[in-house]
């Protein structure tokens, strides 16, 4: 879905100058456009908004641990003093979507309750509990002619985020980045304009009540698209780009950044049950791979069932009565029980990411053509064999090329939380900076320091 | 210079297939041209390169530390035996970029001798001799439910590199990927290509001799920039490009590139002495940072003097007397002894990265302004501040946003030797995945390993 790039064009038509809009926040509403920006206008515009986000994020950096605490426990008193005004915003974006008839699946990702904003302040809480990455010495020595050099974490300075209409992204990235030090520039969904213009103004009152600069949080929304084609080739003024969304978002930004971009989230997820796996923990872990969140990205898509395991019937019966939908090879069809339905599988299927209770199931007759398989079709997010032979575990573990590799445990096991990184920036499936889930740290950098008392270099 | 990237039409008018040019292996010469390729073919080309390089990856990734530093030894003896081709060869490229005007300085970079191959040999036998990358466990700990987890280097994969005529860069990058575990896919400056073709043959009928697969070194250049072209949008074929050369090559690469990018090199850097600093550690540390090797990138280019300071007679002296040409600002012109020259400083010499005997001087009356100067004009590589003044040096620790920051120090320690990371990949001047020196470790990724015993997420 490409729906928060390619936004309305009102949106695009508001002249933020004339509307007397502050600089940094949404612009006045649609109904008062004036002319339309040009190209160079809104490229001047984003630019002013980026080099504000640098110098905000200059205090950010200076900012200490205790400060930035406070800045996300002053956001979340602020949301809940403005649940009312937030969820008021909010039924209007839901309002407009149904008339506009977007899908069931969407309006949900878009509405805000008070319970989903209570959850969002509990988040923010966690944040504020977890440790600071900033000012972590990753490595250091003293080198023989007497220089101290130290590698140290510091924040990567201006991060920026293009989201689709899940107004919570708003709050949930803004606070990732206010603790690893950055300043951050929104872009979100039009189809969540009018919250995340309540919640972007909640997050710059919060953080001015405490005295850190209110442009650490900006958002291009005013901008429409246009603004996050701009944003997209600022490279020098954001230090990031971290895309959120569906495949299409994704594709998008990646193709038409030339800010360094954080891959996230697509998983076309594989479990591997060979030949000497036992029954009952097949049937477990496939029942929660598939069936615990189907919606999410380390929800298993394919199982490749070796030729010589007997715990087929087993699994596919638990997975069907668990109301699982079954799309297999000729093999494996001819394999099931009698009672138990599989639609013939294609191409397709093994290359879908469905996230919902569907199951692409195929057979093999080794581990060789398991992995050949997800060489050919995986996203690189997770894997898993199920077995009992060392000798395939450890094969399975240096020759599939995953962000994670696991075996004999669930694949959604895969998540910031549970690998202990305390929150979860996304999940990246490129090779670059960050592989699997990202926590704080991965919104940081390293600086060299380098101390000594007149060396020179002989 | 996008020399590299802007080749002869000739080159693109190779079929590799119609003159039955090995795949992987430089195509015949020009000569036997017969029919241009169409774009398609060029992507259907490089794609079918980029293929192999995937498949001579996943050997590589499992070829262990002493096969690896075998393949490495045989390339150094190869190119010692096959020295005489190599300068035969040299000695084509070098008459021909005569005949076309090539630069003098170009010209010394593109000129291979005797002494050069055997500088080539020694590194590669220095990259022999440094330890293994892949397989250090960066991280790793049990979960209470008795998951065990280890994050783990492990090759990126396909790395490529787009250079400019530098045939050293050739068997270079080629030795760091080898010994990071990686395929490279090359992309020489044609001013280069008969050298370039004799060294990737060599290096090709090395890792072969020793069992690896010749297809872990590949080049592009038969098919120009068409096929440069190509590799930078091959997102998901290629994990990660180098582009190494002068600004503009690597602007380019980086404002077309789709693949993820490691931008190196660009060098600003300044050095700002305060009220505080001696004036004998002032002497010596400018002299070393400029005229040590002035065409390097941690070479000093802009001097910021603090007003109150009393060093700049002696240090002006110094410079002018080592052969340094001066340009300076007006209140620095007025404060320099009689005897000694300054050209006036324009916005232009601010912004120069000279990579000669010039050096850019501005008088500051603060800490603040010379962060600010820095902040306007740096690249992001190295500043350097000399002081005795502890808050001053931690200030500018923490307000300096670079690659590396000194104390007292020569900016020349900026390199991957000085800092003990062995061998150099190049120098991130960007923020993400790495950032200054890049050692072997920069070439490779991570992978989260999870064993457990029928573990499920509750």
């Amino acid at each position: 879905m490409t729906e928060a790039l390619i936004s309305n064009t009102a949106d695009n038509s508001v002249d933020a100058a004339a509307a007397g809009a502050q600089p940094g926040t949404p612009a006045a509403a649609p109904e008062s456009a004036s002319v339309p920006l040009s190209e160079a206008e809104v490229q001047a515009a984003v630019h002013a908004i980026a080099d504000r986000s640098r110098t905000a994020a200059r205090r950010m950096a200076m900012a200490n641990r205790a400060w930035k605490d406070r800045a996300l426990r002053a956001v979340g008193a602020a949301l809940e003093e403005n649940t009312q005004a937030i969820l008021a915003a909010n039924a209007t974006d839901v309002a407009a979507g149904k008339a506009n008839g977007t899908s069931v699946a969407m309006l949900d990702r878009l509405t805000l309750t008070e319970a989903r904003i209570a959850g969002l302040v509990a988040a923010l809480e966690n944040l504020a509990n977890l440790p600071d990455p900033v000012g972590n010495v990753v490595r250091g020595q003293t080198l023989p002619n007497g220089l101290r050099l130290r590698q140290v974490n510091v924040p990567m300075g201006v991060v920026a985020a293009i989201y689709e209409a899940r107004p919570n992204v708003t709050v949930d990235i803004a606070g990732l980045a206010l603790k690893s030090g950055n300043a951050v520039i929104l872009r979100g969904g039009s189809a969540a304009e009018a919250t995340n213009e309540v919640l972007v103004r909640v997050l710059r009152e919060a953080l001015e009540s405490v005295g850190l600069p209110a442009d650490a949080v900006q958002t291009v929304d005013q901008y429409g698209r246009a603004g996050a084609n701009v944003l997209m080739r600022a490279r020098g003024r954001v230090d990031v780009l971290i895309p959120r969304g569906g495949r299409d978002l994704i594709q998008t930004v990646v193709n038409n950044s030339a800010v360094p971009v954080i891959e996230t989230g697509e998983g076309n997820v594989h479990i591997f049950i060979d030949e000497s796996a036992g029954e009952e923990m097949a049937v477990e872990i496939l029942l929660n791979a598939k069936t615990q969140r189907p919606s999410v990205c380390n929800t298993v898509e394919t199982l490749l069932v070796h030729s010589g395991s007997t715990v087929l019937p087993a699994v596919a019966a638990a997975l069907s009565k668990a109301g699982v939908r079954l799309h297999a090879d000729d093999r494996i069809r001819a394999a099931l029980p009698a009672n138990i339905e599989a639609e013939p599988a294609t191409d397709e299927d093994w290359g879908t990411e469905y996230m919902d209770l569907d199951l692409a199931v195929a057979m093999v007759d080794s581990l060789d053509e398991a992995v050949s398989h997800i060489r050919t079709w995986s996203t690189g997010h997770t894997e898993a064999i199920l077995t009992n032979n060392l000798a395939n575990a450890e094969r399975f573990i240096a020759e599939v090329d995953s962000a994670a590799v696991i075996v004999n445990a669930s694949t959604r096991f895969t998540d910031g939380g549970e690998l202990g990184l305390g929150a979860e920036v996304g999940i990246s499936t490129q090779k670059l900076h960050a592989r699997g889930p990202m926590g704080l740290t991965e919104l940081t950098t390293t600086k060299w320091i380098v101390q000594g008392e007149g060396q020179v270099r002989g």
